[in-house]
């Protein structure tokens, strides 16, 4: 008697899309995914309390993935909100390393894993 | 007639602690970050909302800065607790990368940067 445990297709998560062009510090880039995080998780309890509670439920999974422009930022939050999906893009303040204003990062979700893998599912761990 | 911009000494801040001493990838890390961000984000908006309003408002700053143990980890926050300030440690789902349970980072804040600075001024950036 044994119970298989699997990560369910339909399992929620927040994916991060992480400019890899910029010479970001590790912490750095840390940061800006925390922003995102931090902007799309507030953003999604507001908007679809529902949403929020499954992807806290199920571990808040966050994924951190590579791009390689700011270009690449801009059509992926395109195609996000064409689909609905929730999302935020973020500007450093530029105090350090970066130009003022410089877009860093997109946020993706939370959303239902399936729907993110469609969208993001050829990029790279960041 | 002109305005003095300055960084007021009371601003607010978030600050993260992260393990250096973990085989994180850049993008392990930046998720580690990101759900302590979350998690001091949403705690301190239910325990004391004019504080995350301030914060949110100052710019939802968040810094990130490098210990060097599990043990450090600990210690921080205990003065955390000690000091009444809002912190959130964060153990990491173990499926890439580190072992299931490690303990990855710590957040603190948000709160006033002089508060936060008294416990982590001596840390370097991640």
């Amino acid at each position: 008697m044994f119970r298989i445990m699997s990560i369910r297709e339909d399992d929620s998560k927040m994916v991060i899309l992480m400019r890899n062009d910029l010479k970001m510090g590790k912490g750095k880039a840390a940061a800006q995914a925390a922003h995102a995080a931090v902007v799309c998780a507030l953003s999604i309890k507001k908007k679809d309390p529902a949403a929020f509670d499954r992807w806290m439920l199920s571990g808040q999974t966050k994924i951190v993935l590579r791009v390689d422009s700011e270009r690449d930022l801009f059509e992926f939050k395109a195609i996000a909100d064409a689909q609905g999906i929730n999302n935020a893009i973020i500007r450093d303040a530029g105090r350090t390393q970066l130009e003022p204003g410089t877009y860093t990062c997109l946020g993706l979700g939370p959303d239902e894993s399936s729907a993110l893998d469609k969208i993001t599912g050829e990029l790279k761990m960041f």
